[in-house]
């Protein structure tokens, strides 16, 4: 039995590496110099905030007993009750309320206050996130979106991805766009981080999605552990693939040329996808996920321009999209020998699944969509969403946080024997720098 | 029984991915960018010596029997009589070693000869932290820490952060200031740098503080598995989350802004603190050790201000001072649910359980203080610690190393057709780069 | 059993990551500034292209029979007929498959027609890389390396990184030098990145080397599964430190001083070695191939600039020189007491043992050299290798994928309140950055 929670403690360190330092990176290295170390902060923040609040509420909300949209609030507050033996799981669960927290941070990149993502990430946490973990993880016969509907969601296409990219979405349009924007290109300032997080993603992808299935079927035995673990590891790798190969193929075909930009966002819409279906397809429907994800994907971050909607690091386009594209999909590719033995559209299963999947997607979209509203809203005519033009155009990093990412020119070889002379003394260095 | 196993192999790997490339990149990002390789260098060095000196003799003074200060140097030299069964626990032991000798290396940032640090590393883990480790993680009838004075330290708060504290400040002490310090702020050239390893620190940290849990009690039982490690990963979890809301809120209080700098400094507090009490306290207790070390540190690491002391990096502030607090206050919040069976003073435990600790602390510093001051005068009189003025000012890579770190110009887009002919062409680098 | 199932899970995503993003970022930051992006995408791009042609013929080709060269190439095609159980073992052996080719990539950096290397990656594995690793992986009686000549080679010695070494070794003589070297020195642009990649590469070698090991014995009881792992990842660890002390001492000695270059390079030369050579020495042994590759390597890597051979990054000089002297020096240093049972010269075991590793490492060059060889022509003559010389010049990121990869002062501090009208307008950047 051990080796099943020797691969959970792994697991759930590395989900909790996704979001710091790997999605703190892999933003960061999309945004400008000037907004770095905010974009960072975003994720270290979130980890901080919601992780004591799950141990606080979240578990409790989550997984504290049946309900439609969540379960008991207090009944095990703190843990109260949760031998320590449980304790892996919960911290499991933990790791995917904290990275989806912070995967809403890319659509407000440069202009939101501080003290406001400091506000936003709790309450979004207990009134959206922990019901909707419970509507999906939480397979009680109540909970909305497992129980009721009965859609097959493994390692959380909807109370992941389609919910951040909602709240996301929901955020852009009440932040609005950044100054100069879309004129100003505001390219990537360090594509090398965000190829490092890409692949720390990856990485920690693999806690995520194998270790969803291990939570979700609780203890197996070997022969069960080996074969759901391999068909989820298969799955997760290759729609990875596809995705990439899909991504790079429409931007060769719109754009003309194949970007790293497209390879390390490939690699995140074929992982985002495969997360709902990860247990319920085979590697054929693995690849067709992660190819149509990558194409859907590579076209949809185009859609922003049209709209004039700053989402600014495409979190829309990649994780709601993506999101929608797996969830959807399972009810297509879905097949009896996975782990919830259903069988979609292609393999003789019907039209039933299909709508059950597409149910789903649309209890998620509309549940993240109408609360994160009011919690926006809420926010902005109160404490205010976001930071003055000026301090935008000079910085965020320099006016909420005092700090400049680099300083790769202080003593630099050519400054020889006076490079020391010209080392910054910004006075809003914090002294103990 | 392999889970266990199974766990320690990837916890070990953790660990030395804790020091290289980990620590190196979060020391390094704090560095100036005349001095980034070398901070880097020092972390990679202190692996490859410290590794093999572990074989010889590390082992067997450490774990070859009993003894108060220290076991028989030779009776397991280069792992004779060890059974291959053992060297997974061999192993895990050596990265300790490793990385306490590498945290050193944050004191002397900029300044101290590279072949005085390469002599520095061996003595000092032979005469300081190999009887340390023994002390505290050797845990026979006469091993002094533990042993004797009965003080808990489950992943090493005296011997790993204390140690490398104490012997910081005293490097510190000796070398001396930095030309132009404080006058000059020295701010860190690449924050991005420091984030990236601090979320790989707080990654590898699983391993340490769990994989010690399971290599202090041995072999459990299944249930003893499962119980000891969650609680140890919710503690080490919950204690840095903690420690970065700590570290922000004093930050704030003193400063006005909470800076990126401040979270990962946080985040390493926080694992400071909680590394000898990640086995005896519940998740209260972890909350508490985390947010007092936070907030401790950040005070802390203004003072060498105060005392005009080059602690470059901070080692003082972070580690000596986490280090104490954590071990410190296992006094007070240990639980007789912990591995250890011992309640502090807030269980009704009465003083006893915080004498120890206090104890424990104070042979740590006395032990790493009085040897490792005779090391560094030894070292300073002979060899000398610290390289000349003019080397300093110009950089410690190029004086040391014949390197630098970025060249990010040469063959830039706007060179166009002449970039290739502005590439550097510094005698001084070398040949087949 | 299901401890070697969990550590399987694990060590298959590390060697994933081992390619992307490690490698991708070790190469990187050796490129200059203006290449970084297509390095890194040479490492993405065979990872998706390779991971999904190994489930379509990869697998079958070495696992699916019996054969000299490889094994029957549509019996388990698109692994039909495999079940979900043996999955971990399909996706740890098709990352070895990826690494392989992206290691090439290092040799033909700044001047390679990224369509080029799409085509070339997909036909070498095939041709190559596949019955390679049936001759060495796959212990069928037929099978050439393993089976015929029974040559020991635990993970890759001669399947990885000779036959790597050797086809960067063709790709490089095809593609001709770069413009300006060796006059220009092309030194690396970034090294912090380059460490990153060593360390991250270390980590994930504990999943190849480990793994390997686990792979290829199959079920183990406890004592056997402690065993043989705790030796392997114990030479996996001395081998490297031995081999960071070997380069540097050799670069003290050529040039005076030691670089973090050489550091980082001692690291991979180290593991190289250690690789085939893992299971079958004792640890004395292991230090042994170690030191002993980190100085020929140190050596070899300069040879370059005597053949006038622009070997980019130095593929051939660590891993066809680190692969050919640890895969030989088996026959010098096995010991019985190995996972082979073999004895090498130091041991008594005669001439026998040596002689097999020559031979299998005769047979990997021949193989690898001479196909390879047709490839590369085949490729030049048709769609050509090479990018034109003014792409080249300019920098082939610009050229092949329209992107740079820092964008480190637009909108700087220092810039202020006009920072933003600085920003990178290109026409070349792709619309939705």
């Amino acid at each position: 039995m051990t080796g099943y929670y020797a691969f959970m403690l792994i697991a759930t360190a590395l989900v909790l590496m996704m979001t710091v330092p790997a999605l703190a990176l892999f933003y960061g290295g999309m945004s400008r110099s000037k907004s770095v170390l905010n974009m960072i902060m975003m994720s270290f923040i979130s980890a901080a905030i919601v992780g004591i609040l799950y141990v606080a509420v979240g578990w409790s909300m989550g997984f504290g007993g049946d309900g439609t949209f969540f379960a008991k609030p207090f009944e095990l507050f703190w843990l109260d009750g949760v031998t320590t033996d449980t304790y892996i799981g919960v911290m499991f669960q933990m790791t995917f309320a904290i990275i989806t927290a912070a995967l809403i941070s890319g659509a407000v990149a440069d202009r939101m206050k501080f003290s406001a993502w400091m506000l936003f990430v709790p309450i979004w946490s207990i009134i959206v996130y922990f019901p909707m973990a419970h509507m999906v993880f939480s397979c009680t016969d109540d909970s909305l979106i497992c129980g009721r509907i009965g859609a097959q969601d493994y390692a959380g296409g909807t109370a992941v991805h389609i919910n951040a990219g909602v709240a996301a979405l929901v955020l852009a349009i009440f932040l609005g766009k950044r100054v100069g924007w879309p004129r100003d290109k505001m390219r990537p300032h360090n594509l090398t981080l965000t190829m490092l997080g890409a692949g720390m993603l990856w990485l920690g992808w693999y806690g995520f999605n194998v270790g969803s299935i291990v939570f979700a079927d609780g203890v197996y035995s070997d022969e069960q552990f080996l074969s759901e673990t391999g068909r989820t590891f298969a799955n997760t790798t290759l729609a990875t693939m596809a995705a990439i190969l899909g991504w790079l193929l429409v931007e060769r075909l719109l754009h003309g040329k194949v970007t790293s930009l497209g390879a390390a966002s490939g690699v995140v819409a074929g992982l985002v996808a495969i997360t709902p279906a990860c247990g319920a397809v085979d590697i054929e429907g693995a690849v067709a996920i992660g190819a149509i994800a990558g194409a859907v994907c590579a076209w949809a971050v185009g859609l922003k321009f049209k709209f004039g909607l700053d989402d600014s690091l495409d979190v829309v386009g990649v994780h709601l999209v993506g999101g929608i594209v797996g969830t959807v999909l399972i009810g297509v590719f879905s097949t009896s020998e996975g782990a919830g033995g259903i069988d979609g559209l292609l393999y003789g299963g019907g039209l039933g699944s299909l709508g059950d999947q597409v149910l789903g997607v649309l209890v998620a979209v509309t549940y993240s969509g109408v609360l994160t509203t009011v919690i926006a809203l809420a926010i902005k005519f109160t404490l205010g969403l976001r930071i003055d033009e000026d301090a935008e155009v000079g910085g965020i990093d320099l006016a909420e946080h005092g700090e400049s990412a680099y300083d790769l020119h202080s003593g630099s070889i050519s400054g020889g024997a006076t490079g020391v002379l010209a080392a910054h003394t910004s006075p809003l260095a914090k002294e103990e720098v």
